[in-house]
């Protein structure tokens, strides 16, 4: 069944987006004075600041919190429309984008729909170890955190209350960190006075990393510095800790198992399907290979951009899977064909400014690296609050989160502790 | 297995809670000074303040902003203590509740486990009409809503998109008129300019009520009024109106069918099922008959409160599922069992003070009954908000329920429109 965009422009080229995270949104509002029509296309029907999502699932922040409704966003956009709808391939050859049995046209098609969990081909793990990407990942380690100190409340046996106080994050970049920090803070101050059987202060928190330091995309000194934060916090760094197995008694490293019932991955991720519809070359993380101006090779019309795509930087190594590279792409995708439909003949290649690196580790610690200005401590933390709440989409999110976090930080409480029933 | 409160005041008599609802955290909180052991058990980690759940539903709050951690509530009362756990059963003679395969000893047992939704004896509507009790219910209510929407912009048959702008409420009590309000706002200002095919401001909302008139518990001059406000929202209320089947077409009332794809269970509720667990004497709607002292005939050191009992007012009529009723009840059974430790005879009977009813229908819109004094409009508006934020447990939770009001007030907006993904 055939569906186009609303026939107030029918003329114009139409320009599909897929994904409405930092990449998707930047193409779609890069576009607002193109003589284009847009459709964003989402299976959400919001923009996720995924930045912050670690604090939803450290019962911090309440997921609205962090989430705008794109048909907000884009209300006063008229040349753009937004669709709720799962894109399930792409017919490259009718120049159309199949969502179940619709079919979405397009002139220029920008895939931008992220990343997902990557278990390096062993996906059994999923289960016992979740991922953090989507609000429902979220809401469901939270739960997962917070039953199990409500199950060592009820425990008897040591051994498995022990089991039940543990907490191991899989991959020491920065949502590995973030997280440890947060569980520690959830544990040493938010619940300390909250049982009556169980000490939370004596919860055990691991942080297991296969390279020779956490924070490996950061300078060393910031890694060293990080890893002092975290010790000072109680949370173990396991570095140079191949996992080979992960079950429902914990994580295996070699013979040693470090028994634990919350198991949190973060540390692989591979590229949403997209370059697969497109049967593109891709890396081993399955990211789409693409020029220098982020379009198919061969395919000028067909960008892909954000944690789909993979392209080197100026040191000839792949961008990093971050919110500034995508916000960057996106815009650069909306200029190149904004230029195009104005006549320029040739595309400037796309080239990432990095404004650098930031990674908090806890209350008023964090790692910044800003090119030649490296930061740690208060310093660094005040700047990741600044940047956070200034890239957050909306007024309202910004206030909220403000308060939640003068809340977490004063009272050292935490906003949305919910266990919620099993439904029948 | 056996399992007691903390050895701390060992010799001190058990008092067993069930329900961290109004009722239950009144009884526990009321017992703080008195000798005894009180465990409070409930299958969820937070008391939910089920008022403003339907603003869940409909987009303006998100659900930890309703709920407090019951850990956090009773941090600092010494006597008592909070287990997650789900009661299914209560072995009278042994004088335990079983908890799966843990059980519970007691001295004194007040159960406070709340209602549940009760379509007559047609459960299977229960799928077409979902009702509104816990915060998953208003998460996928909210999530309904909001769909039909999404599915109205996309569908292409007139007949279809009409019936996914119609949501019908079926009963016309509070929560009925409330969220009738609440769609209608939702529908006419939040969403009126953020579609491009279909006008929200189209949406119908009709409230099918069975008996002469909505609001049926207030007096008739209020229930007149809040029809012309609602009918001022452009919502349709149907009295007199005998539903007969609810079916994926929508509501049939005998042989004429209102059309709609969202339909809401806003009828009947039924006692939990904690009567039966008693093999108690019960109503029609499952409560529990409690003598006038709220404990069970021959079992005095068994009490049944709130939503789960049910005991006549002075005028004969039983006492309302509200609230206050349970609130007021749970201090009384703290007050029986704490005059009783220290050596009182006789109990003096529970009575309820009613200190009116408020129901908001919109913005500046509500109607109160104060006994003598009868209010509508937005003094009742100003007073139903106060109450509301008075009620409501911890200043977190206060100062983010105010903020979210003053937003959806000022701008017109939501703060919490989330449509997620299903999960694989």
């Amino acid at each position: 069944m055939g569906y186009s965009p609303p026939g107030v422009m029918g003329s114009h080229p139409r320009v599909l987006v897929v994904g409405a995270g930092f990449g998707g949104l930047n193409v779609t509002r890069g576009l607002a004075r193109a003589a284009v029509r847009v459709t964003l296309v989402d299976r959400t029907n919001h923009h996720l600041f995924q930045p912050l999502l670690y604090q939803v699932a450290t019962a911090t922040l309440s997921p609205a919190q962090i989430a705008t409704p794109v048909r907000s966003v884009l209300r006063r956009q008229k040349n753009a429309e937004v669709l709720l709808a799962e894109i399930t391939g792409i017919d490259r050859a009718a120049r159309e984008a199949v969502a179940g049995d619709r079919r979405l046209g397009f002139d220029y098609l920008v895939l931008a729909t992220g990343a997902q969990h990557f278990y390096f081909g062993h996906e059994g793990w999923a289960e016992h170890a979740p991922g953090l990407k989507t609000i429902p990942d979220a809401t469901q380690i939270r739960q997962k955190i917070l039953s199990a100190f409500e199950r060592a409340e009820m425990e008897t046996d040591p051994a498995r209350r022990e089991a039940l106080l543990h907490f191991v994050l899989v991959g020491g970049g920065p949502t590995g960190v973030e997280m440890a920090g947060a569980i520690s803070e959830l544990a040493h101050r938010a619940l300390s006075r909250d049982f009556r059987r169980i000490n939370p202060r004596s919860a055990r928190i691991t942080v297991v990393e296969a390279g020779p330091r956490c924070l490996g995309t950061f300078p060393e000194t910031l890694s060293r510095r990080a890893e002092r934060d975290l010790a000072e916090l109680g949370v173990s760094v396991m570095t140079g800790a191949k996992v080979d197995r992960i079950d429902p008694s914990g994580v295996w490293i070699g013979e040693r198992c470090l028994r634990a019932e919350t198991v949190i991955w973060t540390a692989g991720v591979a590229a949403s399907g997209a370059a697969r519809w497109l049967g593109a070359e891709t890396d081993r993380a399955g990211r789409a290979r693409v020029g220098p101006d982020l379009s198919l090779p061969g395919d000028p019309r067909i960008f892909v951009i954000g944690d789909t795509a993979t392209v080197s930087g100026i040191d000839g190594r792949p961008l990093p899977g971050t919110a500034p590279v995508a916000m960057q792409q996106g815009r650069y995708v909306a200029g190149v064909i904004s230029r195009e439909l104005e006549g320029a003949a040739a595309r400037v290649p796309f080239r990432y400014r990095d404004k650098g690196n930031l990674a908090t580790i806890g209350r008023r610690r964090a790692v910044a690296d800003l090119g030649r200005v490296r930061l740690a401590g208060p310093l660094a933390w005040y700047a990741w609050v600044f940047v956070h709440i200034f890239y957050l989409i909306g007024f309202h999110n910004r206030i909220l989160v403000m308060i939640e976090w003068a809340w977490a930080y004063l009272t050292f409480h935490r906003g949305a502790r919910l266990i919620l029933p099993r439904r029948e």
